[in-house]
């Protein structure tokens, strides 16, 4: 009764890791002073998970606003880990609350952070960065890159960023638009996987 | 070295499960077959998850559309396992992908599958939604339950319906709202966190 217990717990937990390469392949704690910079390690992310094979053509990492602290980092995972909502943004979200141990971003009197996607975010993404408590947006590749790529960003309109810029969400978009695109081309020339169609 | 490896990766894993009284509250398999059958679950999930103090006020549900065989379950998670992306309706989809071994629930010819929700989604969980494979939507609450308690649901418009709509989701709103209503108040009566306020 125990055992078949335990087996019957370990088949319901759901386990969301990075792939293998990134602990080898970021330091946390680095400090990435300019959004160029920031969004530079966002679009590394993004192609490392292309050229490597594990998953779509999407990175995000979240900063400590002020000094540029590396916190957290996310790839598209959705394939890798049979699981439709981890885009890139929702695992750099759910790894970082994991790492600070806290369900919220906003909780620091002292620190604010800031969600860096090398893409704007689909629907489920935006309304997910309203919940982290992150306090600024930065993107780079925009819809019309995406879907030219036949990924679908869903139900976002003009307002919906209007509505996260009001409830205290800086937003800045195109922060290297040409070279995040780039990897989006990239994923498309090797043939890759659009699971969202 | 390879200790310390261990060490890292387990404590970089996010683990995803139900609070430990959901499979002793709940038989998948067991055969719902009206929406109002299917909703009552809905609710009482969110119930359960109030009175046992395991979350927010909110329950989800997925069910194989012919046969009303429940596939997967989800309650508010939030605050529980410190992580802002676990509403009710995004454990509910983990888990049925994870049970299913498929990021992606419209992938059987034979089988689709509704998500009942005891309150309409926020903006993150509707984008979800479309993302899951679902081919219908069920709620109960609607938006003006939640935000009288408080809730936010983030930027939801009509057209963010109209649009799952025209993608092959069917929406039916409205079911027992009342008594999904009735949760959010038991809620509130009880002095319950308002996470996202």
């Amino acid at each position: 009764m125990a055992e078949s217990r335990v087996m019957s717990d370990a088949r319901e937990t759901v386990l969301i890791t990075w792939p293998e390469w990134i602990p080898e392949t970021v330091e946390f704690g680095t400090r990435y002073e300019t959004d160029d910079d920031r969004m530079r390690l966002a679009i590394e992310l993004s192609r490392q998970n292309v050229v490597r094979g594990t998953g779509g053509p999407f990175g995000a990492a979240i900063f400590e606003h002020s000094t540029g602290a590396l916190i957290s980092v996310g790839v598209n995972s959705v394939v890798r880990l049979n699981n439709s909502a981890l885009h890139a943004e929702m695992l750099a979200i759910m790894m970082a609350q994991h790492r600070l141990g806290s369900y919220t971003l906003a909780a620091s009197s002292s620190a604010s952070y800031d969600l860096v996607s090398s893409c704007d975010p689909c629907a489920m993404c935006l309304g997910a960065v309203l919940w982290s408590g992150v306090h600024r947006l930065v993107t780079g590749a925009d819809r019309d890159d995406a879907t030219a790529l036949s990924f679908e960003e869903g139900p976002v309109f003009p307002q919906s960023y209007t509505y996260l810029q009001e409830r205290g969400v800086a937003i800045t978009r195109g922060v290297l638009r040409q070279e995040a695109a780039a990897v989006l081309e990239l994923y498309r020339r090797q043939g890759g996987q659009i699971y969202n169609a």
